[in-house]
């Protein structure tokens, strides 16, 4: 931590805050320049965790020198994570797709699209059951009967299976029949979802808050870390900016940006970063491109009459055209699909 | 609902659109111009919200006519909603301000603040029992046991008493001991919470997300007055820009543009929106300028070594000429304080 | 100068930052902590300024501790500015409104405009004859002619007159005709016109870019300033951010940020930032109780038919309801109007 | 153009609205439903450009139905754009690296570069001569001067060249030396510079404006074909958000955005988009996976002295790793190369 003060900062002022510095058994180094002083501490700063600097006598602003985050930082795990999700594994050289429809409507929908999926070559299945939805008339899921669907979609098939989950009611309820847990955009904040989904045991998808920085999404997932457990996945699904030819903006260089800050494996999510069919295989494509461990994408067996993200949804002879086209670019960036 | 079709549409594009329009006892008109054609759908538009008209073949764009708020819709409630809190009506000619620390940190500490603020003027006391922090190493509020120092404060001042609600536990234990609750930004559109913070019966402070549109907003109150629950206030705390010369930049136009498409009463937090204490009231007098119906403003009796938010909590001092100078502000915009 | 080192860096580099700084006969402090070590830099940082420290081996990140701006920064020109548009001063305790049509659209126009702001208070006139235009099919300014009405208007009234310039020619135009020169938003980083600009010897009121931060602001001011031109005063207009429900978002923080940064006046434009009609006597409220040095509102005619930002200009009508109303205020917070 | 009517509005006001619709040429089509009523405009709708119908009394909103660039836009001109840089193509399946320092410092300096450039693939000299910077007290350029070593260069190599102007002087000097002109970010909305640069004669790159919505960019581009220059070239840069962790966000959509709605040719620059040189190589790589007809990317012999940009500048070496992996990528996504 570095103190920064004010033009012609007092002596006094700085002598009462190296004092207290040194009170707390850090150390602090001074360089007074010409303009401005700064005061460099040494030590355990979490031990002046209690005291607001930056409101001291003659404080002209507090710079943190180390990340916040201590569980996700690569600098003290620099190991990649591996995700295990049953017998799929996310991270460490694998191309992972993650397939399905926004929201499970029926039986019928999810069976058939999880066929599909399976077939075009998808490694997990996605369905939400508990929807957040900015208008309340809007379809809200099936919530536990979804949930039974995913379940036999993933008997019937073999692909693990992974769902939103919106509180702490849906989460007892997921744990009975999902592989893994998703932590969405809207409650990337919700740090109470976020210790209840780390208590789960079940492996974490943590999608990036709309207007959270990567160090807040990476503090986020420290939440979940902080609870024993270590299986997070990270999904950049855009950022909400002042572009509105797509519905978000797709923040590609998350994806390098985590490679150099975290150990966490991070996939990408087209769909609900452009909100438009047309652009879900170049971007996913860019995703693969730029080094990410996984897309999720949506599918419908009609996306004409979906209930929930419809206009952004892959029919399924779409998905098949993007997966044929995402492989031969998988082996050409090292990633085993 | 207008569907804006393609440049050299299809007859038959326009003509299965036709048909679905009317088959569900709506009417289409169509506009035929030299470069494009719009349908306009005039009718219940609700019949057709399970068809994504945006990809039906040669459809360029949907564009919404009316908005998808009803109850907290200004033109179907053109009066102005006045939510009490115990004695303390908000909204309708009055000017509420509501003041204390962001977090409960001691029973001394609430008690010295909640006489302080009275005092000086206050209304209401706020103080943060559950707090919703960054980093899980940051103090994370006294749960229950701030509910009573809340409850016992309340008592000793006469004054109501709101506290941020984070889970639907929290939700049960406040409605016990406090008189109002307080959904913060982060979660704005946690909207399992917005539902049972309509089904306490307590009035709700609804705070704006950090990246929500003013549309989202009111579509997030709409969450809680769906629940038979009317008494929302809003909240702007400022947004998400990349602007970081202040924490985050208070919208102040959120207040006209409110004012012209709702009846809910809005007040502003001049405290979270800078993060700077100096900043706070400078912004709570242009606040009031700008037709606010209330503040909220963070105290402290020593923001220098406040858990949470202390750069940006005022002395009890500070406090005392912030509400000096609102005073005559107040009285002539013609305001009740 | 900070430079921040990573984790476990060598000595080595270390070492061969501060030979580096010394050899430019600056000092070098380190601080040595457990995870980190910092080089605090004393002296003239300048010397260093050919050398991308931040690229060099073992180098985290290098934190800025003094401003870039230097003649625009209250730091070291604690006194106000106070800036002379013929007999009008903007700056230390006045209140001074701006006010006219977006664009110079005829003789009549300008004159009715002109003389009716002079009967409501208004201090200068403004007026377009150079208009920078989204779309190139959009009306483009009466150029020079719209400068001599401009003159005409200045010798009719006594008003001091002020035009927007978008290049070198429309500036050796304008100094023939007008009293100050506007730099738009567009330009506000277009360098070479704000250097022309610094040498015409007006005043210069330069609007803040649409996603300039405060900190770059004051840094294209310190351009204008210097060419030996000290008098600037800024002008917050809106910044680009993700909400629509107004063309722009009112900065309102801008006004104290600005006063505790700089000891230049600022001024606030609510037509531009919220694009209508509605929300400008609000936001021109908000920003005299925020402390604004001045407004600048657009005034038209008939704005039903003004060729440039009709739906945002304001009726001589509506504009003497808004000086009558920011009179008052203006006293209230101690300004003279 | 729809014109959206405020609920029960009165009939006199839409029958205003019919008539001077009508009396314009145009025919209205009106659609009423229960809660609004509608009126489609049909025919040239710039006939009633000097009307601000928004602010006409009952009028809710105005919704554009066709875009207002002409030119750039894609419905009218659906085959691509070639665009010939001496004798490179961009555009029509190639995909074209442009490469050269930030700002040309010396003759050495960019004479070696361009050799190093040449050997490692890349296809046109990119170099700054007039350089708009933050800061007056940063390296401004070498002007003419730094245009002659770019014309000895191109002699030298064979390689196009191509040179940011940022005033109508540099456009004059610059036609005599350069290939292709450049329009900053910071210039993108100088609308008399794009003419200026429109009337020169040599194709442009128009790099998008910080905070510019494609719409915004391609109305920009609309000013340089306007003057008869059809050859524009556009390029993505990064836009401005709120995350810091790296310079710009490169709205990688913007790649297929484009490429549905105008026929130029885009390319990405993934050196200013990121600021990072680490992020450089994974960006560019996602670019061309989106389908971008070219890159640029700042190279350097000596990243660390560099007068501009270094830290995100490529040393020769990490250069030709970079058009290493780039090439099969290229041929993968069946781009001549």
């Amino acid at each position: 931590m570095i103190i920064v003060m004010k033009p012609h900062a007092k002596n006094e002022s700085i002598e009462k805050i190296v004092r207290l510095i040194e009170s707390r058994g850090c150390d602090a180094h001074i360089s007074k320049g010409k303009e401005v002083t700064i005061i460099g501490v040494v030590g355990d700063k979490s031990r002046l965790s209690d005291q607001n600097l930056e409101i001291f006598e003659d404080v002209e602003k507090i710079v943190a020198v180390t990340e916040s985050y201590k569980l996700a930082n690569k600098k003290f795990h620099p190991e990649p994570t591996l995700v295990k999700v049953k017998d799929v594994t996310i991270g460490g050289g694998n191309l992972v797709i993650i397939s399905g429809p926004c929201a499970v409507e029926s039986r019928e929908q999810l069976l058939s699209t999880a066929h599909a999926i399976k077939k075009a070559g998808a490694h997990i299945l996605r369905g939400g059951a508990y929807k957040p939805r900015t208008s309340p008339y809007a379809f809200q899921g099936l919530e536990e009967e979804g949930l039974k669907y995913m379940k036999e979609a993933s008997e019937e098939t073999g692909l693990p299976v992974i769902c939103e989950v919106t509180s702490q009611n849906a989460i007892e309820a997921a744990v009975k029949y999902v592989d893994m847990l998703q932590i969405g955009a809207r409650n990337m904040q919700n740090f109470y979802l976020l210790k209840e989904a780390g208590k789960s045991g079940l492996p974490v998808l943590l999608k990036r808050g709309l207007s959270a920085t990567i160090d807040e999404w990476l503090n986020a997932s420290e939440y979940i870390i902080a609870e024993g457990n270590p299986n997070v996945v990270l999904c950049e699904r855009g950022i909400r900016t002042f572009e509105t030819a797509t519905r978000n903006t797709l923040d590609i260089s998350a994806v390098p940006v985590i490679k150099e800050k975290s150990h966490l494996p991070i996939i990408v999510d087209p769909s609900h970063a452009s909100g438009v069919r047309a652009y879900v295989k170049p971007l996913a494509m860019s995703a693969v491109a730029a080094g990410a461990d996984g897309l999720m994408i949506e599918t419908h067996p009609n996306p004409e009459v979906a209930l929930s993200d419809g206009p952004q949804s892959l029919t399924f002879e779409q998905f098949c055209e993007l997966t044929e086209a995402v492989r031969p670019l998988a082996a050409l960036v090292g990633k085993s699909i």
